[in-house]
């Protein structure tokens, strides 16, 4: 049964001479592909169908893919083509983030901008990792849902990025991982991810995250985010919602782990978050089932123990800790 | 994206002359596939591999198998046989209880008792059915989980068909499907059932139940059950668990539909019910990961608002209206 672990090798995404470089994250964990995105309808495909995924390396992927599109279009089809980019996927703010952030600045300096934009997100992982060693006792399991590692961040990753940091600093750890149905990011990325990182992981399907809370003692639950609102409300992968209700139930701490740039200060409640509905085809088997597939659900804010942030854990109460982050500064200002 | 409803044509057991029918429930749905079983290797390959499941079908088709065995094999063999049997799943009761029924009566009459046995279920799903409908609100969405209709049971279903039921009395329901991973029953059974009985139904992800109790309206949830102990704890197919909570969450009646035979009146709680694990085969993508892979969870008797049984829907406080349930006599004794 025992077979040689895959090495990612590189990065999620990269700046490659005359176009944007990427893990294909769809080959995963069968083969190690990488690719080369040379045009802007090759960007946004790669976004809309999961080659490249995960709020941050989106965000990161984006902006190279904006400095890209720069070089190849004169002003008009430029704006254009940023637009396409900023919209090809609806849920995550890191995009739209990363792209407006772009736009802002001087045409001439694009790829600079992009570049800093990737060495913050290494950065700001850092900082998540560190901040949330102490959230994990010794020797405990823990329990995670979707892919929140160095490929979905093009850092060393959120949600993953705590557990490997605290890996790193002697905790013990391990890892239940629920598969994430329907694409499987648990199964095919974060088992990929851990065994890289030498974290001992077990897989399981996202049903049986419940009984696996009932018996065997998680000491706490991580997982990421795609937007998180004033209130604390957050979306995430599909089935984030469900978990945080039975971590609740078992009395286990529902933490989350995302940049500053995750949130969306601009949004009361999860009640207007667009939530992504994807294809029928990722969830049936016969092609006359009606199907209802989001893409990610929304988790209310009270169940959620505390944000595993660059700038430290946000405790509850989050319509205070929230705005008090907004006040921080980008982390590009603090490490420049 | 029309495609004709595949017929299942027959029953999900039957006797057939010198063998025992059964539809192969793994080849669903793409292909229906009748097969005949001719010896107890084949009768106890067809339970493990689930080729016949349902914890009311196997029972059925575990009797069918005695009473097959009593044909192919003298005394001793017979009585290894029929344990092997018995003892080809271990967390549902029906198998056990069908066995032990066929083997405390006479060698002769084996065929009819099973018959009997079959006979018996399909009244009693009959009842289950009927006693289920006002628990139904009209034009209501409902939700369940696995698959717990006709295929599942050899009879008219349990959770499925009160549903069916409902439906033909006019409630105008609709109905989510968890796909119900890792082996996808909802997705391959349940949506083919539903198609047949003419019930409008939308397969979800089992990570989605939760937006989806959220978000639409659910009236209630209704599931079948493998095993249930004097106080109302259920084991019933991954994933169970898990849903009782979040529709606890919700405030939406969790309901358990289930005969008789289905509760274990010797075992006082779901502590001492087995748990099967299955193959790690089931789940993982690659050969090297580790995988917990229980195909039952045990949902406390607490989360349950009613048990939909032969006998009407049994209501709090279980510890007296199960063992009220036990004095009650099988259903052979009413129908005969």
């Amino acid at each position: 049964m025992q077979s040689a672990p895959k090495k990612l090798g590189v990065e999620a995404v990269w700046w490659d001479g005359d176009a944007v470089g990427y893990l294909d994250q769809r080959a995963l964990p069968q083969a190690v592909v990488h690719k080369r995105a040379t045009s802007v309808d090759e960007i946004v495909d790669a976004i809309r169908t999961l080659a490249v995924r995960g709020a941050p390396a989106i965000g990161v992927f984006g902006a190279y893919g904006v400095a890209l599109a720069a070089d190849l279009h004169a002003d008009a089809a430029f704006a254009s083509a940023a637009q396409r980019i900023r919209e090809a996927r609806p849920t995550a703010v890191n995009l739209a983030w990363a792209v407006d952030r772009l736009l802002s600045g001087d045409r001439a300096t694009l790829l600079d901008e992009a570049r800093r934009i990737h060495d913050e997100q290494r950065e700001i992982d850092r900082r998540i990792g560190a901040a949330a060693i102490d959230l994990f006792p010794k020797n405990a399991n823990v329990l995670t849902h979707c892919n929140t590692g160095p490929i979905a961040t093009a850092g060393e990753g959120t949600a993953l990025g705590t557990i490997i940091a605290a890996q790193r600093a002697g905790k013990n750890l391990h890892v239940f991982v629920d598969e994430t149905r329907p694409l499987l990011q648990g199964a095919r990325l974060t088992m990929v991810e851990l065994r890289e990182a030498g974290v001992p992981a077990t897989l399981i399907v996202d049903g049986a995250a419940a009984i696996t809370m009932a018996r065997n003692a998680i000491a706490a639950v991580v997982v990421g985010a795609d937007r998180i609102t004033r209130n604390g409300d957050t979306a995430n992968k599909i089935g984030t919602y469900g978990l945080a209700i039975v971590a609740a139930h078992h009395g286990i701490p529902f933490y989350v782990a995302a940049p500053r740039s995750t949130f969306d200060f601009a949004l009361a409640s999860g009640d207007a978050i667009p939530i992504e509905e994807r294809s029928p085809d990722e969830v049936r088997i016969s092609p006359e089932d009606a199907v209802y597939n989001p893409a990610f659900d929304v988790t209310p804010g009270r169940l959620i123990a505390g944000f595993i942030t660059e700038y430290g854990v946000l405790s509850p109460p989050y319509d205070e800790a929230i705005p008090d982050l907004e006040s921080r500064p980008n982390i590009g200002v603090l490490i420049r």
